[in-house]
């Protein structure tokens, strides 16, 4: 299949949640005949979304650049913005030189990622986004179990939101992915009984990678925080699919 | 980059929402090497999923078998189960004589599609699902405009929701994505109007597609039943994206 040449200076590139078999034929396309390829990572320099493509990237021709960006994780976005600032000069530079940047995003890039805040400063440039599989869709095929039917309400919530927030969410919604587990797993665990839904909820972490693990009796997750990749998917018990 | 060998009798294929080349690696390589592929298509024999996967099966060796079904879309389900009844017998059919189907679903499989009617009934055999790019990422990514940002809350309307019910999910989240929006525009535009929305909105339709349309100011769009593949996307105005 034949996938039109990229006519962008700066693409952002999701790919997926974790399995590179859900990269998508164009970021494939994109990564392979980028000349810089840009992401983020931790300070000791592990980045899930370079691991993911990181089969690609072997498969490049040699003369690609690596330009990773270290973004502290914490929430104060001071310090965050300053490297996106950084990272945004870095990029801008190579884009001048002619070079076809592009920025590496886990699940989709504009789906609570924070891609979003280099798009903003590069937006200028000719971009492209190419989108990704979030880890909500990830999760419910590795469930096999359908995300929403008909007429459901489907809602996200974050771990980031107040207790009161997630159980008004798990209230008014018949499907409710619960995104950035992680931290928030006590807060998150609290307001699925406050609103009665412990059993309706499944419990997932690294989904698609070798150390996937699925928690289908939520009650027994240990009430303390879980990584950074992991999230919770709450369905209606004695859903109608027929 | 090597994909593993499909092991499932049958195999879920979200195809993406229009774009071929949003088709995921593991859909391409499940889509080559099916025996069976399988879609669902209107009466006159249309099928989206089929335009989209085109030109893999072109690339396919010569022996696959198409195994299309007509499922009317009207609200009564009586007609449907039926078809879907029909249809997994079929199937079964093929996978009790050796065969590999692969079933193709436009975006996600298990996101408001009627694939989770045919897995039910088939689930017994050896299934996998691979997840698909759903239409909301492809709007997001169209408009290069995130569609969450860090701890905004995220909800997804269906055109088949009644009238209060989409007005309430636009009062209580940031982002909200209205699905299904065909017959329903007029209802919505009408949400909008009450959530005081109207100038959040954003209206696309065949995202992706040669036809792809897309109305920044839905106040100039005629009150009146638009296509199938349509969706509403409301972002908070003045987002700090910073």
């Amino acid at each position: 299949m034949k996938i039109e040449a990229c006519q962008s200076a700066f693409t952002g590139v999701g790919v997926g949640p974790g399995d590179p078999g859900l990269i998508t034929i164009r970021a494939a396309d994109r990564i392979l005949h980028a000349d810089v390829v840009s992401y983020i990572c931790s300070a000791p320099g592990r980045s899930q979304a370079r691991d993911i493509a990181g089969g690609l990237l072997e498969e490049a021709p040699g003369h690609q650049e690596e330009l990773p960006f270290v973004v502290p994780m914490n929430d104060d976005r001071t310090p965050a913005n300053r490297i996106y600032d950084l990272a945004a000069s870095d990029i801008q530079q190579r884009i001048d030189a002619g070079k076809r940047v592009v920025f590496l995003c886990e699940g989709d890039p504009l789906f609570f990622g924070s891609f979003a805040y280099l798009l903003i400063r590069l937006v200028h440039n000719r971009c492209e986004v190419v989108p990704g599989i979030s880890s909500m869709h990830a999760a419910s095929a590795a469930l096999q179990r359908p995300l929403t039917l008909l007429d459901e309400s489907f809602a996200v919530a974050s771990g980031r939101h107040d207790l009161g927030q997630i159980v008004q969410t798990l209230d008014a919604h018949d499907s409710v992915v619960i995104m950035k587990a992680g931290r928030s797993r006590p807060r998150i665990i609290e307001a699925l009984e406050r609103a009665g839904r412990t059993e309706e909820a499944v419990y997932l972490e690294y989904i698609g990678r070798d150390n996937q693990r699925v928690e289908t009796d939520v009650s027994r997750l240990p009430v303390e925080a879980g990584p950074y990749f992991s999230l919770f998917l709450v369905m209606r018990a004695g859903r109608a699919v027929k």
